[in-house]
């Protein structure tokens, strides 16, 4: 019985993560955009909504399985994806995508990550693998393929970054990547400008600028759908009419999000977003939500919303930099707990309850 | 003529006894769950109502008599079960049932009272009975039986509590009982881990997570308006549907309550969610409230949204700490002559007229 | 041409007779009842309000001159009763009523002044009488009488004050009238109460309780209306109800007031209060406004959302205080010219057309 | 690649600017009227509102070319008619005119400007000629044959200042034209009010009052029309009745201004006033906004709540305080980056697609 035994949060674990990290990656990983309008909008967005709780389930337990887009899912959260994990810790993705297999959940693995997607994969988890748009379509292609064949099982296809959002921090610390990170998908003179200290320019945001195709269309999300099989989640849709689009299209999920902030300052906070769409949609497509989830709590929130279920990105780098495989467990794990508790607590014995528990705002 | 006299006030009191009891006490009257988000929620719900008094009623006095559930009440409060009062004061419930019995208004006997009912009925106070589910059923027929027999009027269960909501406060503080407050209505071995100090835990969190039924439910709910007379009044319910349920399966009464902002943190705030529930139950069961009542400008705001009366909690259990029965008695007549100003400077000549007023969000 | 020469603000005259008044005396005028959340909120709800100007009006002049009730007045203005204005300076209403007819507004004259309405009246100002409807029915029906053979235009019967709001700084100053400020309209002994140093307790709340009557009804007011070809003025009414019957029992005009936020502490906002009024009555009564009207600006958010005119009560005392029949005409002055440009930048060329100025909550 | 380089705000030009001014030139460009409450609510309120970005657009580029009015402008904004830009920098006006020829922007020139509108016009900027009203007819059919003659492209009535509002740092600072600095296009005897140090008074204030016309009427404007085939401007449009009725009489465009919250302290910020305003006038003239304007957000802002275009008014001026013809084509070209940022983030080809952006408030 451990019914209230003293627990670490997400804040906690930032804290820590904060004091280990060298201050520009700890800038890196925390900033947002421009004046970070958004970046504080998503947290106080989640702060404004109260949950309206149900009394008497008739049952101990809660139901937290899932499926996620076609992956089975322990619970209703997916490992978001997220650059050059190695900056975290030398275990980088490997060490994220064993503690998510640990917990039973999807691990995205970042096209801009720092360890091969075969050998992510080869820790057993169940992996998505996330596409940036190159500017050489072959390359995309390729990459589409090698994700297939080494067994990721859906593509998450980000498409709010036509441009990169100007992160103040990184511009400030004129942020280069050290040379032990590297984005391991990408040709080796392909990844030259990222590891360049810049004058009064974001070394990421460069590299970024000359790799990614800057007119992505649904023409090409098109050109996608009719050359792979796995299943599409398209991240980054905050406007109902781009979800409509996203499902007529075919894709299978979308994500809503604002990048964490990072992207469009000023954007509409992801959890304010997430009603419209999911009522613009219905059942044509699945619904999932980031940017700002932090706890178990927000993870209910977003049910409550109509979300399918959520990405956590920030919390489990901090993980990662707090103690590598363990950390990022114990972030998962710590999760977990606070969904079950806050579950229970509203009186949900699963997942179609809590999406059908009522918020509002105070 | 004492018209305008100085006289104390809520916050007053809780100041008082803030200075007398060991901290760890302190904390655990006043702590909510998790963040406190909606302990404190509840309290600016509350400050954000306005009241639209009415005038010309042609009476000098204000008629607060009323039925709660079906018993007389000088005014439209009872006392709120609350679990060990002995931690306030060595006369605990006993005290506070004498000063009830005094104001005239109805006092809800905790199931975790350190003094057992038959002692507390026999001040004379008109008293109900709470129940917390206990996981052997045989053990509540049996409190059932007995609070009948010892003459309790009603029977109050508490049905938010599937798991106890995370309080912090008593998980830092590693809370325990003392051995002099024992919930005298469970057995002996019921009891231990209530009083030991567990480390990085709190023991009333464990205690309660021993005993409680976790998984109870409607059917249970019917069980037991089979097999009693009693007024059944459901404690914690904050979705009009459960309200609604409520009244069909034949309950007297609600509470929207939060649990003071103890259980689920991010819940509604009670009195926002009043409202919605008077509206979906009409007159199919009467609906009571708890959670931030602290003056009787309060009690105004919640008749004025639909109540029938409040229960009252932590400003009782203050006024048990700074001077037993007599400090309850202060508290209650305080309660009272606040009220009664509030309803006359509202032009209010009964409850009714309370009932009617309009008011709005500031 | 001084368009734009340094000129005070009410703000600053409040300072400046803070300063000069005995500590007691300034909390007198400034205190609200209770916690004083509503006379917080007064001012905060004028402040949300943003006005929509309009432009082209062809005009360079603003016509100000209305008629409130049956009373010319150079501006919709008038002065609230407010009692024993020798507190604020020796020369007391008398010289408050010779600003007031220099300024061509309607000076009310309160049942607690402490010069005879005789006195007051001679000065010339258009005076209406207010009445405290006191227990002693007779002794109402006298002053009715004395008011109009005094040639007093109009009666503002007060209804929000069945008790005493509980003004705590009054309370906690044991505030008790000096010998030399007497409540003139009434016997002697009648003011005994009002002058002596209540231990815990306002001397004021004491000899208003014994001396006014706690039951008023409409029936009193239909027993006056009856009596007297005055108009009648309902002054503190919030409920859009209770205009409607105070315009069915044949009142000329009520007032929109929660007098100043010192009697129901948590009552709306007049302003708030004021638009559903408006609309309720339509044209079958006149609508006033008091409580929080600093600023010209007030004055003209009030017209925009309906009123004919409003009541101006703290800053004349404060004038009064300042500099005695100059100082209240300073203030009267300043409002008149902040009234005139707001009125002006609004595009109004008169109060019908500022009536018709749209306003917003910002 | 300069993806994410460093670059300057509004605010910092505003800080450098603020220390090279005389304080009091700094206060008469940053001051506004009474206690600056729409001063600051202009900003508040474009705060408060969320874009909802769309994705997916299938161009690298935005095409932000567009008409304001008749005059082809590079991005959809135009220099504020500001006076006595000498003020900021003895080249003054002819210095802005040249950095907005260089973004290939409109400059509005102001009636109350420091150097003649034919040496402005002479930089090759397209010019717009503004116009207080003068008292005297006559002078302003020259002026406005004068302004055709000088090739300046269309008029610019500022209707929102009847009488000049009371703008407080003005008035404390007794501020005063430097004698090197003159309304050039006034007689000399015209200014001379201008240049007087009043005592409690803002010189610019008395000879605004002396000069402007103060009942100015719709049909002036239509005596305007008739009169001349530049097309017509109105500028200080707030209600969407006056909009309506501008575009009845053949005005070509409005702005929706409150004059930077220097004329009416309480008007509602412009920005809350657009929506209301381009619905109520449908296709029937343009809408342009100005008011708080900043960054290239705000200017998304604007053109998602239904703008053409907008003016920028202060940010101008400390780019001249700061650095003349660079340092206004500095401010220009960082709008510009901003806006073609803001655009490509949030998904938009061109204009077309940013006023069909959604926004929201948070």
């Amino acid at each position: 019985v451990t019914a209230q035994s003293a627990r670490s949060s997400a804040a906690e674990i930032e804290r820590l993560a904060a004091v280990r990290l060298p201050p520009a990656v700890r800038d890196f990983v925390a900033g947002g955009s421009g004046a970070e309008v958004t970046l504080a909008a998503n947290r106080a967005a989640f702060d404004r909504i109260a949950i309206v709780p149900r009394v008497l389930s008739g049952e101990a337990g809660v139901r937290m399985e899932t499926q996620l887009v076609r992956t089975k899912a322990s619970m209703p959260v997916a490992v978001a994806p997220v650059a050059y994990q190695r900056l975290m810790h030398p275990d980088g993705e490997v060490a994220a995508a064993r503690a998510a297999k640990t917990s039973g959940i999807p691990y995205v693995i970042s096209m801009l990550s720092s360890y091969p997607m075969e050998e992510i994969v080869g820790t057993g988890a169940s992996c998505w693998f996330q596409l940036y748009w190159l500017r050489d379509r072959g390359q995309n292609r390729d990459l589409v393929l090698r994700a297939g064949r080494a067994g990721c099982e859906a593509l998450v296809v980000t498409v709010d970054l036509p441009i990169m959002g100007r992160r103040m921090r990184d511009v400030r610390n004129e942020f280069a990547l050290p040379t032990d990170v590297r984005a391991v998908h990408l040709e080796g003179d392909q990844t030259t400008s990222a590891h360049v200290a810049w004058r009064g320019n974001s070394a990421v945001a460069v590299h970024t600028s000359e790799l990614l195709e800057p007119a992505l269309s649904w023409c090409d999300l098109e050109w996608l759908r009719e050359r792979t099989d796995l299943p599409i989640v398209i991240k980054g849709i905050l406007d109902p009419r781009d979800a409509v689009r996203a499902a007529e299209i075919g894709a299978d999920a979308v994500v809503v999000s604002n990048h964490g902030g990072r992207q469009l300052d000023s954007a509409v906070p992801s959890i304010m977003a997430l009603s419209p769409i999911v009522d613009a949609v219905g059942d044509r497509c699945e619904v999932l939500l980031d940017s700002g989830v932090r706890t178990g709590t927000d993870v209910v929130k977003a049910l409550a919303s109509g979300a399918s279920g959520v990405l956590i990105g920030r919390p489990v780098q901090w993980g990662l930099a707090v103690g590598a495989e363990e950390g990022v467990a114990s972030v998962l794990e710590l999760l977990r707990s606070e969904l079950e508790e806050c579950l229970r607590l509203a009186g949900c014995i699963d997942l179609v309850a809590a999406r059908e528990l009522r918020v509002t705002t105070v």
